[in-house]
């Protein structure tokens, strides 16, 4: 596996309170690397989360699904190279023998046990392995690093994906800590995307949720590889509280804002880091939209052009094929006015008032496409919609990759 | 340029009474073979048009829109190698100013003249060569046949495309003819898709217009090469009434339903050469979807299946990856129930009830795979909703052809 050429070096991470780590290899297939992580959590830790919007979810994404409301945590299991997914009757059974398994060894009810699986689709996880995996990795709690984990929770992931960043509420001083795994939210249906987030910050449960909501929408809704969905895809943030501030209960108690913020900024930062290792990816491509008929529209047209791979092929091949760009804008199915659009890549106006600017120089625009990181940005004219997204170029080695994973 | 493994040859072809062709070089490229191509009708020819859904279309398209209402046409012009879209006044005054110098020399109102172009978006066709086009092609009437009209139309297409059907209308024979241009209806943005029939039957436009969007409905609007839907796609019907059967007013007009039988057969064969002609297409992929909610949501799941990159690639490699399936069915946005999906390749059904059926043996799946042509069928278990889509594979080629194709 060829490391991506956007791939970020792993962060230094600290321990964060509340949190103890376990992995262990059950061996859902034929390797002997760790494929089994437990995350054991403070009593009172609170939970949120998001997943797929597949309607051929996992059971694992089910139970996730079913356990939220709770709003209380006490541990996370990831399975890594079966995604459990589509295996009927035999894959709810399993995922729930597995949580249930763990919330006996920790003595906690199930309803908050966490699972997450990713990988193969159609093959139930093999019920004896993942007893005995759970078993393993209960064990080796407390033995295991972020590092460890990251890499347990990978499946084609060419490297391991981490962000941090720190905030302050009142006086205290809290951490937010972000792994995550895979090529893609809109991904490989095997290399399904999966985040976990942990904070020593205590904010009550539904105060999580709605800033984990806001945070995705902007972050993790807002990157695409290949415009594929897969049925796992689950992001979930756990605080425990142990870092002692006051607890954050709405978005109007002190430092709610600076923990949103934080938040975002650490969603945005592992979302970027899933694009740096989409499948084949050599650049990553920032699309902004504006001038739209609402926020909305505008995420329509950008994510109309992040997933045309005609605009992806060229960016690939260092052309600036704006064309392709018009083409993708036109069908967004959002309101456009062609005679009113513009278009930049880089800080260059190439087209405005529908059509090519006189005396468009191509050069500067060449010069931005050869580096790893392309900017497209659009103005459609109209009113006043905004939105951001992220993708990356589409070449062979998505291709190759795709060609045949699975064999 | 390497022909497609899927071309088939070029049919026989009649001459159709009331039809007209000459075909010249205007030299919209540095080539020496003939880019424009001018039909021209005979008086009372019926015209019926479909054209992109785009909302940034060529002048050209803006043209037909505006002039079908008429229901008449006298002439159909083609400029191949730029497709004049995105080039603001200068476009739109040389588009005008060609129908109108065709309208001059065959003195004909200019809205009976119909015309396309396609190439290159974001230039406008050069005054002076689109005029001297036109004018060499008038002089050059009556020389070129269907090969070299299809020639003359094409430009990334790796073989020309056409495909004739006959219909009895009471006791008059009838002859549909079309030719084709593309490599998708949903297409790179150069070789968007052109498609013209001709025909030698009488049939009141209204009526031709009515049977020309439902074929459309189920063939040109039913293909996909890549999702990318271009600025430019056009399909025009012409009838000349020269065969001299009593015109076709209505649905309950005798000869009706086989004329609209034939015609649907037509825009399926020639729909279906544009997939073969797909941009680095080794497969035929054919879609089918039923037990939907509707029809609708039938051709949304079957769309999302064959727009699908991972299920694309996969059969690309031969590989029986149902569970991309399972995860185009569910990104698709339509109501679905995991587990009463049923899933087949070929003649074998693979899953069934939310999960791979017992035993399942790939071998019969495999040997499917092989073969040039490939068969998807699912079955949502919900309701009456059927549908059915053609695709290509995705491979290297896609990649090859379309990372540097403006350079």
């Amino acid at each position: 596996m060829t490391i991506s050429p956007l791939a970020l070096p792993f962060p230094a991470l600290p321990a964060i309170a509340g949190v103890t780590i376990g992995t262990a290899c059950a061996g859902y297939k034929p390797w002997t690397r760790d494929d089994v992580s437990l995350f054991v959590l403070a009593p009172g830790t609170a939970v949120a989360g998001v997943t797929t919007r597949s309607l051929c979810p996992s059971p694992e994404v089910e139970l996730c699904r079913f356990r939220l409301p709770g709003g209380r945590a006490r541990a996370l299991l990831v399975n890594a190279g079966n995604s459990n997914a589509f295996t009927g009757a035999a894959g709810r059974t399993v995922a729930l023998a597995q949580s249930e398994r763990l919330a006996d060894l920790l003595g906690c009810p199930a309803d908050m046990v966490f699972s997450a699986s990713t990988g193969v689709i159609g093959v139930p996880l093999p019920h004896d392995k993942a007893l005995a995996g759970i078993a393993a990795a209960h064990a080796a709690l407390g033995t295991a690093d972020w590092l460890a984990a990251t890499m347990a929770i990978g499946t084609t992931d060419t490297f391991p994906k981490a962000a941090i960043v720190k905030a302050m509420i009142g006086d205290t001083a809290v951490t937010l800590l972000g792994i995550v795994k895979g090529s893609g939210m809109i991904a490989p249906d095997m290399a399904t995307m999966l985040g976990f987030v942990f904070t020593d910050a205590a904010v009550a449960p539904p105060l999580l949720q709605q800033m984990l909501t806001e945070s995705a929408a902007r972050t993790f809704n807002a990157i695409t590889v290949d415009s594929d969905t897969s049925t796992s895809d689950t992001v979930l943030a756990f605080a425990t509280g142990a870092a002692g501030n006051t607890e954050l209960a709405s978005r109007d108690s002190a430092g709610a804002d600076a923990f949103a913020a934080a938040l975002t900024d650490l969603c945005r930062q592992l979302a970027l880091l899933v694009v740096r290792d989409g499948e084949g990816a050599t650049k990553l491509i920032t699309v902004s939209v504006a001038g739209a008929d609402d926020d909305a529209a505008a995420h329509a047209i950008a994510m109309s052009i992040a997933n045309s791979p005609l605009v992806k092929t060229a960016i690939a091949g260092g052309d600036a094929n704006w064309g392709r760009v018009v083409m993708a804008v036109g069908k967004a199915g959002q309101r456009a006015d062609r005679d009113r659009l513009s278009i930049r890549f880089g800080t260059t106006l190439v087209a405005a008032d529908g059509a090519v600017v006189p005396g468009y120089d191509e050069a500067p625009v060449a010069a931005h496409l050869a580096g790893d990181q392309v900017e497209i940005a659009v103005d459609i004219g109209l009113g006043e919609g905004r939105a951001r997204v992220w993708t990356c170029d589409l070449t062979h080695g998505y291709i190759s990759i795709n060609a045949d994973y699975r064999s």
